[in-house]
């Protein structure tokens, strides 16, 4: 099976996190987007599949199209075992990565506190007061839990326990991402969450994500995706 | 099975599309927090159970703890025929849910667009910028949406066709909350949506949801909710 996954080229955005999935996996996959003429063939196929997706990204498997990150995550969870196998491990999983779902929205939002639809120069005086709420105590209650939860499944140092889960992928990329948009920030957050820390050195270390983190596939954080480094944001 | 929900006592939030589903399924459940010291043991477990939660809503189910309402749905589906039994289905459903699940995160940013633990009063300016984006821009696009998703199924008049599914419940609820929130826009706004509207009236029409609407174990919604009615954003 070769996959076809379906998100905005320039980006790393919310695709990332299926591109970290699928990378580690060491599925096969086009990154249609990326392709000749591939952002009009992902715009069709949003609107146009038997299930139309709201937004990118969205997977294709076959004849069936996949939408919503975590929900693509829970598919590619079960198929390539990079969740538990039990239900109830299976719903655990996916419950942290709804989590790390509703932290990646907030995240958008210190940017964009008004509307998507206007440029973030027209919403930055909002930004900036959205932006010190955000670190001051969002960051840190969600840190908080999932240094918890890193600490009650005790040894093997993933979010689950001994093995990895998509959700430690995931993890990996919203404290890279959070590095870089706020590094001021969190220079002075990250010390209180050392397994989280552990967490993010584990990952990157693994031989697939490594060799993918080298290569021209990972697209570089920048100003026009989720985490964006505006220093007057960064307090 | 008699399941135990954790949630808000006084408010319908998030924890009402639970209870939606719950209802339609007439399975057993105790609203935990609504009977006596009954927050106080949800607060424990929240951050005590094996599965630790960052926030309610979340149901036990026996041993297991299920965290983030569109999972607890994602299980309550499957248990209780409230989903396709095929996986293609049951993703194509829980997709749904998520959309709707950031349409309600949007919902909830309209009166607190700054910071969740500021007051509305000391974010109204941006409130009223936020609102005023959210219905001149988001409602539409995430009703034509699902307007969209409705004619494509076509015959049966729910999400997935013919059968009801936890996230036609869900959308009722939007719908409904949307209605209390903001009359003034939606009385503008629904007409142009017509499915979306039939939808709401087939789940009203329900038996099950109808005897629960009429009960006092429907919450109405108010200003402590995530829908809220405040006259100066319904413009």
């Amino acid at each position: 099976m070769v996959y076809q996954l379906y998100y905005w080229p320039t980006i790393p955005g919310r695709g990332e996190f299926v591109r970290l999935a699928l990378e580690e996996a060491q599925a096969q996959y086009v990154d249609v987007a990326r392709t000749r003429n591939g952002t009009r063939a992902m715009m069709k196929l949003m609107k146009e599949a038997a299930t139309p997706s709201f937004a990118p990204p969205f997977l294709a498997a076959g004849d069936q199209v996949i939408g919503q990150t975590a929900n693509i995550l829970l598919f590619l969870g079960g198929a390539h075992g990079l969740a538990p196998r039990a239900q109830a491990g299976r719903l655990w999983v996916h419950q942290l990565q709804l989590t790390i779902a509703d932290l990646v929205a907030e995240v958008h939002d210190t940017h964009h506190p008004i509307s998507s639809s206007l440029y973030y120069e027209d919403q930055k005086k909002e930004a900036k007061k959205r932006a010190a709420a955000f670190l001051a105590e969002r960051v840190p209650k969600y840190f908080e839990y999932f240094e918890g939860v890193l600490a009650r499944v005790g040894k093997g140092g993933y979010l689950n326990g001994a093995k990895l889960t998509y959700a430690d992928l995931s993890m990996f990329q919203v404290i890279e991402g959070l590095r870089y948009a706020f590094p001021k920030a969190m220079a002075r957050i990250e010390p209180g969450y050392p397994r989280l820390a552990a967490l993010r050195e584990l990952v990157a270390a693994r031989p697939n994500i490594a060799a993918y983190l080298a290569s021209k596939r990972r697209i570089p954080f920048n100003e026009e995706g989720i985490f964006r480094h505006y220093p007057e944001l960064d307090v």
